[in-house]
């Protein structure tokens, strides 16, 4: 019999269905058993009555181990007090395989034993939500772009040549073409696709080979790169708040089981939806960081800390914009109006979400572009083909970088970055 | 003034608007001049009547050369006699950027030419219409699979063995860890995923370190593998067979405009929506091949040629279910009626499109699974990790895996796969 999924199970009360998964819990008292059955759609109670089922599925009832695979027959009902609460009322019981006893138990596991077992650590039920989430996460990206005329255009991985610089890169062997680095940005790719499609963007894996240990690093992680041909610094922080609003909106509709098991409290997310982020200028953000008692010098970069202290009494996301030109990459463009600074933005979550977007309005004049190149002390050959774009019909451009990882990080509302996709890769780590 | 996008002319008609683009194409006689408008979103004639608009514009005309960018205000109308056709009715033009001589004229240029000059390559029509229907593609693949209740789960691209064998793969040095090699499929990892999420694919870049020069082998290219609990073979048939019926739709009803410009009969197209694929097993379509004349062997894998043949006189594509075991891999469930085969298919295009699809049932038992590896030569410790998901709640599972290059150029209807990728990678072939 065809299976009926959990998920589906409000339009199903009252028939009698067949619904397959995994043992999450059983407990029984004599002459009634439940079983919380997990089937990767959703959590759902089944009741067992030994008057109710045939000898065979009771004797089940005493074997099945946690972790078992069942296929469960009977009939779906209506919590009669909470409601889309359903349990199945079972009349039959097949097992499909018993599990051997389940290495990962009740009790505290070590975070080097559950990376171990990551392939079984998924399915715990705060893996399952964080999996979860970054599904609607990445399904609202993908969303949103295409409402905002954008197309997908895919980055490619094999790369000649660093985009910000050539340190933390993955060299492979190409063939006799020499050495071939790893992706860490498709952004002047997708500035070249731009000129075909207008608006665009690419979504897929980067990789730093940065040595960090922390929580928010990961060696092999997910960007979402965007391009807009005719769209000034203005227009890309307000597509930025508006994708930000649309995931936050997406994940406050479709994930709220989840954030009941991440025990995740969302009041939080609203003010992000409703509210307009806040803008301050770098010079305003060092002002404000002086004023609450941070040492950090004027031309500095930004640390966790001075993040944490900007954002700490704010309920929506803030935009540091117009950073100084000196420690910004070569492609951004200087601010006609302050030529000692970019026209670019970072986006600060609240609740330590950290970064969560980089973005900037991208320098369209070839003379200044090439200048900007020599200046870093790349090799302007190399990138004679991003120089290109500025010789036929150059326009104003603009862009921005959000990493997946961190944003499911903020909304599953985890410490460490590592439970935010499915096999994270870092320095200590390669397996499974 | 705030763009309106091309695609969007028909909610604007007879509305005064700015287009952003760049010039296609411009022809002037004496007192009237057009101008082909690309925004990326579509492509538009834009009308100045010299009459009509300031002198400055109509200097602009004698300027501007292929590839500018422009901002044109004017009046959009519509068509008197083609429907869905829009005219901009020139006001007023402003120059954005004046291009130089553009490299990619009207005549012919080499495939290298082209390849190297790819960043403008991508501007020319028929690229233009090629980006868009990947897009098409892979947006109808997240919709179809979301439909049936899959979700994403990205697979690992570092990974510490290989999928199917240890031929063609690319090794990366990974810090302490010794070598990571690129991934060829991330089948084994969401087989894991699919414990906790049920039903899940991933959709990402895979690598093959092949070298052959074909015009179906690229080095990096797209692969949809999904995976699905509960599944057995037939089920799993069934869902390729709808996710093509969905892409092909999709591309029917979304790509109208693409088609025209690739000049891609789509006739043929109508009946894969429609009538259901034709199924044949291993044994019956060598079996066919020998009627039609092929000198395949039994127990071979089939050529170009052999699945040529096979679909010339199809309006459907072609299951090819239940190949001979020892030519396929560890993982494929054997036939419980027929030991000597197992339980995948191949799904064959029409049109010439070739091996499209390619999925199996997977081998659910802990020592079936374990003697495939070890007949196969491989490292069971390497492959602890997949087969302890047959420790713990196994169940009957399927999946299958999708290249996204090769479903585009068959929708397409271009020869060569690397016009299907926005930045191909090849043997011979890095840059841009």
């Amino acid at each position: 019999m065809k299976q009926t999924f959990i998920t589906d199970a409000a339009a199903h009360v009252d028939q009698v269905v067949t619904m397959k998964g995994w043992v999450a819990n059983i407990r029984s008292s004599g002459s009634i058993a439940f079983i919380q059955l997990r089937d990767g759609s959703g959590f759902m109670q089944a009741v067992i009555v030994k008057s109710d089922v045939d000898e065979a599925s009771w004797e089940l009832v005493n074997k099945v181990t946690q972790e078992s695979s069942v296929a469960l027959m009977g009939t779906i009902s209506a919590h009669p007090k909470k409601e889309g609460v359903f349990e199945l009322q079972v009349t039959s019981i097949e097992l499909i395989h018993i599990a051997e006893e389940y290495p990962i138990g009740n009790k505290e596991h070590g975070p080097d034993f559950l990376m171990e077992h990551r392939h079984l650590w998924l399915r715990s039920k705060k893996q399952w939500a964080i999996l979860r989430i970054r599904d609607v996460v990445e399904t609202a990206i993908n969303e949103y772009l295409h409402q905002e005329h954008f197309i997908r255009t895919d980055s490619p991985i094999f790369t000649p040549n660093a985009c910000e610089g050539t340190t933390d890169l993955f060299p492979v062997p190409y063939f006799d073409l020499g050495e071939a680095f790893l992706s860490q940005s498709g952004q002047l790719y997708i500035e070249a696709a731009i000129g075909s499609v207008g608006r665009c963007y690419d979504f897929g894996p980067v990789f730093r080979a940065e040595k960090s240990v922390t929580k928010r690093h990961l060696t092999e992680f997910w960007m979402m790169d965007a391009e807009a041909a005719f769209v000034e610094h203005d227009e890309n922080v307000g597509l930025q708040e508006g994708l930000v609003k649309h995931i936050v909106a997406s994940c406050l509709k479709n994930c709220t089981k989840e954030f009941e098991i991440l025990e995740r409290d969302v009041t939080p997310l609203q003010a992000v939806v409703d509210k307009p982020f806040t803008r301050y200028t770098y010079t305003e953000a060092i002002e404000k960081l002086h004023e609450l008692g941070s040492d950090i010098k004027f031309g500095e970069d930004l640390g966790n800390d001075d993040e944490g202290l900007l954002t700490k009494d704010s309920d929506v996301p803030v935009f540091i914009e117009k950073w100084p030109k000196n420690i910004k990459p070569f492609y951004m463009k200087i601010d006609p109006e302050d030529s000692a600074h970019v026209l670019n933005d970072d986006l600060i979550g609240i609740e330590g979400a950290g970064e969560i977007i980089g973005g900037s309005q991208r320098e369209d004049n070839f003379d200044l572009l090439l200048e900007r190149i020599r200046e870093d002390g790349l090799d302007e050959k190399e990138y004679s083909w991003y120089t290109d774009l500025r010789k036929y019909g150059s326009v104003p451009h603009s862009g921005f970088g959000i990493g997946l990882e961190r944003m499911v990080r903020w909304m599953s509302g985890v410490a460490h970055i590592r439970e935010c996709i499915p096999f994270p890769r870092t320095v200590n780590r390669l397996k499974p």
